[in-house]
């Protein structure tokens, strides 16, 4: 199999490529080939079965696109994203990347003869906007209130169409919020939720932006690498015509957030977390999903974190293993 | 007040109009002069109170569409639109006009230093997709399962997140299928909803593709109108971050639609109704909404239709008067 990466040099990207790279398979099958995409060049390199190449460039220019489809990659993961924060602060940025670089890889693909890819698509829980149902169900309406969720939006509805119309074999899954994302923030405005777990563990302290009964929807790097391996390699059948799915989640409040660091770190790492309440990051917040039924997702197999403290002691084990 | 209608020469298009050409005022306020934009060229005339200026060209043209807004219309009616049979069979065009056409409009509003206009867009219950709630709500997830829903569902994501970010002051509305269309059918797969009432009226046979059991969301070409003026003029704080609504129509089933013809125009009429079921056609209008619960619009003063004979009545009238 040949495999395409885009957005490789992320953090959930890169822990994907790693995943495969140490398997040597995607669902069972031997892997060839990746090709590691990204704006900069993401830090991989070829194993014994697999040749890697890492090729950096902006999928906002369709001829860099052309050329990376132009491989006829059998599964394509597509993970480059302007992030929330950033997309909201420059708009032309966002559209350029989130929404006419998404649509440059679903038509490079339809340029191709005879070429049918798994396409891979990561969208996000930002689609939803409040006013919310008490949990979100997969029938509920994908309001966004951001412009990285209308981009995200729009590209789910592309991948279904170009999904319906056989162009490519499609998924996309609304990853809940990452934690513990490691090293520095991203502009991301939820970029506090892993801040606050995160920092404490280094002996820092960390800025908590929003109250304590914040509730919002995480998953672990673990659960998300999962998710992407199973989406590319299910079948696709059971999802009709709606092929983006809400991925299965934790949903906690920050109080309960902070009460599993203290299980798992004690009384000492969440003192490093202090109360810097700021309105704009409120604001943003405000307008977020805060907890889901996410049946369709766990009837064709995607599964969820076991608990909150299971994610804060892989997140220390990941750290000393760094 | 300056106004431009995009898609003039559609049949709601032009029936906009000539509406406000009849009154020469739109929410009271004296309109001066009128822009009326199609691909071809609509018939419209300068009256004592209007300067009309008729325009024709292509949306798709990003340099025609900054022609147009450069003259800074106080209202911009959004119609044109590849209808949804002809942008199931041409993939390119209808993504050229649908999406990259109402993108340019938006893109060409930004463009413009100062400038905050009201933007009425038409959008389509083809937004929506089935599994459906047996009386569709506002909270229903838009999931379009034809390229002209999923077309007009990233038009509604742009006009809330243009909006929301204070470009311009946008509202969209979702038209149910417009009965009775005068004149001879267009490439919508719903063209024989019209077909069934007119051409028995005119004493034509008409093939009716589907089952009498299906059941389908229906408004009149005066409600259409009604529901156009009442966008531009309203106050849209009331809407929020979901600018887009249902618009309220009658829900019916073909026997009913064939009963209300029997009702106005006796059973010769009926007698012309042929049964051909085409099972293209029965597979599109499978996917399509049968009933909604429109309530938002109608909390904000939007009005359906009374019942299925008055529009039967008003098309007769109308053809009488043309």
């Amino acid at each position: 199999m040949k495999l395409l990466i885009i957005g490789a040099a992320g953090m959930v990207g890169r822990r994907l490529a790693l995943e495969i790279l140490k398997t040597g398979t995607l669902g069972g099958n031997p892997v060839d080939a990746l090709t590691a995409f990204d704006v900069v060049p993401a830090d991989l390199s070829s194993t014994d079965r697999v040749q890697v190449t890492v090729q950096s460039g902006d999928v906002s220019d369709r001829a860099t696109v052309d050329g990376l489809i132009a491989q006829r990659p059998d599964v394509i993961f597509h993970l480059a994203a302007i992030v929330s924060g950033e997309a909201e602060a420059d708009f032309d940025k966002g559209y350029a990347i989130n929404l006419d670089g998404t649509r440059h890889i679903f038509e490079a693909i339809r340029a191709q003869a005879d070429y049918h890819p798994r396409v891979v698509y990561t969208s996000s829980i930002a689609v939803f906007g409040a006013p919310f149902e008490e949990k979100i169900t997969d029938t509920f309406i994908t309001a966004p209130m951001t412009s990285y969720g209308a981009q995200k939006m729009i590209g789910e509805l592309l991948l279904n169409d170009y999904s319906r119309k056989g162009i490519f074999d499609g998924i996309g899954i609304r990853l809940p919020t990452i934690v513990v994302r490691p090293g520095k923030p991203n502009k991301a405005a939820s970029g506090f939720f892993s801040g606050i777990i995160r920092e404490p563990l280094a002996g820092l302290d960390a800025e908590l932006p929003v109250d304590d009964d914040v509730r919002h929807w995480f998953a672990s790097p673990d659960a998300a690498v999962g998710f992407l391996l199973h989406a590319a390699t299910m079948d696709t059948a059971p999802l009709g015509a709606r092929r983006c799915l809400t991925m299965p989640g934790l949903s906690l409040t920050i109080a309960e957030v902070l009460a599993a660091l203290r299980e798992v770190s004690g009384d000492g790492a969440v003192a490093h977390v202090r109360r810097v309440p700021n309105d704009t990051i409120r604001g943003i917040v405000a307008g977020w999903p805060r907890d889901f039924d996410p049946a369709r997702a766990l009837s064709v197999g995607f599964k969820a974190d076991a608990d909150f403290p299971s994610i804060i002691r892989a997140h220390i084990r990941d750290m000393a293993n760094a």
